[in-house]
């Protein structure tokens, strides 16, 4: 998590930008990017991408940006505000700006894929001081020969040691008013059941907390669901806390964090929840399965919430939606949660 | 769940007044329905229980309600507003209002427990035209021999007609935007993905279309929410939804319902919830679990939420919340749930 303590990742300089990948070509990513350029919430940051794509998205927009293309990311400080400043990653594909909106397409795939290994590759330079990532489609990358499902693992991947295995990493979805990490994500309900441990719980806990740490909490306060309905009613509706949950919170507190639980899946993200007139009981929530800890962080809507890796020697966030392939070249794509991961991207990365 | 159609209950007679059960003795279950009463809130209720307990409340929130002990439920109609009226059931232990508040006692579980007998024995008279239940405790009912967990559980025993098997019954959760029907309750997570099947799952569909009928809606748009991350996406992530879930909704669309999904959890509750500039997709979600579904009903506080008891041949409705040993006698117990049950009760029941 702490670049500081990576060997191969220089600590964050926070002078440097942050470095955007454009994602799929075909998708909104183009036009979500282009939205938060043109009001102003990139004028620290550095587009990894084509800038025709660009150019077809902001036609799409109606707007008309400045655009500036650059050798290096360092760069970008001596640009004016309001100019949209760009690197164009070696090995794009041609043509990217004539494929059809809203279609599975390899080269966007690839291309995709080629701007998130430049920003790796700048980052671990010291050239940006966080990456957030415009969506990409897993099918298309998939049809690019990309050996990844997705961003997480293609960054776990790009982020590993020569020679070590890639670091743990967890999912963590946050809002204005909750953040949640997951011990387990895209498997069946079944399978995530069993794939609880006590040790992958625990990691989870940690790697919460150092993220909180970093975040600026001194203490953060680690709330941890249960499984069951209940928390298992003490035994009567399912052992998981008492063999697994339980123990590796008294782990983490052994470890100096403040880790409670289990607690009851329904009421503690109600508990956690921060607004006004209401002051959450807890900083995060480490939840055991994807759609406990989802759910609440989607209830009251996508559009500010945001994705964040945790335990990768770099920050990285992403908006919390997808593609949206029917809607892409219409306009029409809301920058809200692009914009909430660039407000978050600066406040864990500093500057 | 309609009475109309049920042999041995009656049709639901609008003048009657609502049961009010006054739930365990030494819990908030009293103070809440004195502070309904005094703010007017039960002038179309009879109260169910003892009376000296009631004052006792009286006295914790510091109220002095008017309260007359009637023989039968139809007196009501012969009192003013403002009057709490009482009718107490035969055979409660004496001394009831003399045990300490906060305690787990056989006397407060058997005398709840009698409370509720006498509902469904009024209501099956046409004597009550629905039941709104104060919070019992589990431990004081099984100290006092009663052979049910809970309310549900012994409210379709007692619904049950001679001979006949009880009725099968589903607990709904509702707020003011949400509706949530459960497939499966108080189990472990494991039991409760191997306790889902077909059957299951589409009597559950059926028994919330039914419901949301009498409730008022022509049409209702149910959701069916999947099981996995995803809704299995397309089996990458468990099968539960192509051979369960789907099978299901398509048996509840051959009867003319209109039932949608499977749906991935994490966000069809955010799409069916109905607020002000989010006008909510579906009338209620059909959830596979207890959490799937408690989350987001809870996640924005519980004081308004509602337990309505679904398949029943009567309507019964119920704070969501417990008997909050903690606070109980400091009259600071929140009435606003019982308010919303007693809401709740009047939709559904007319009047």
């Amino acid at each position: 998590m702490n670049p500081r303590t990576d060997a191969t990742f220089p600590a964050i300089d926070v002078r440097a930008p942050l470095l955007v990948t454009l994602g799929d070509a075909c998708g909104i990513g183009p036009e979500i990017v282009v939205r938060a350029a043109v009001s102003g919430e990139l004028d620290d940051a550095v587009v990894l991408g084509d800038v025709q794509v660009l150019r077809r998205a902001a036609a799409a927009c109606g707007v008309a940006p400045v655009v500036a293309v650059l050798d290096h990311p360092s760069q970008r400080a001596s640009l004016p505000a309001g100019v949209l400043a760009v690197c164009v990653p070696s090995g794009l594909p041609p043509g990217l700006a004539a494929l059809p909106w809203g279609a599975i397409r390899a080269e966007a795939g690839a291309a995709a894929a080629r701007c998130i290994e430049a920003a790796v590759a700048w980052v671990r330079e010291g050239a940006g001081r966080a990456i957030v990532t415009a969506p990409i489609h897993k099918e298309a990358l998939s049809a690019a020969g990309v050996a990844y499902p997705g961003h997480t693992e293609m960054l776990q991947a790009l982020a590993a040691t020569a020679g070590a295995p890639p670091p743990p990493v967890r999912m963590m979805l946050a809002n204005d008013e909750l953040r949640v990490v997951l011990v387990t994500i895209h498997v069946s309900l079944r399978r995530a059941i069993d794939a609880l441990t006590v040790e992958g719980i625990a990691e989870t806990i940690a790697i919460t907390d150092r993220a909180l740490r970093r975040f600026g909490l001194d203490a953060p306060r680690i709330a941890v669901a249960g499984l069951n309905p209940h928390a298992g009613e003490g035994g009567l509706f399912g052992d998981e806390e008492i063999r697994l949950v339980s123990p590796a919170i008294a782990r983490a507190r052994g470890a100096g964090i403040d880790a409670r639980g289990p607690f009851a899946p329904d009421t503690v993200f109600m508990r956690a929840r921060d607004a006004q007139g209401h002051a959450g009981e807890f900083d995060a929530v480490v939840a055991m399965t994807h759609d406990h800890g989802l759910i609440p962080v989607k209830y009251l809507g996508v559009a500010e919430g945001v994705n964040v890796t945790l335990g990768l020697p770099f920050v990285r966030t992403s908006p919390d939606h997808g593609t949206a392939f029917d809607i892409a070249g219409r306009g029409l794509a809301d920058p809200s949660s692009l914009r909430a991961a660039l407000r978050m991207a600066r406040r864990l990365a500093g500057g």
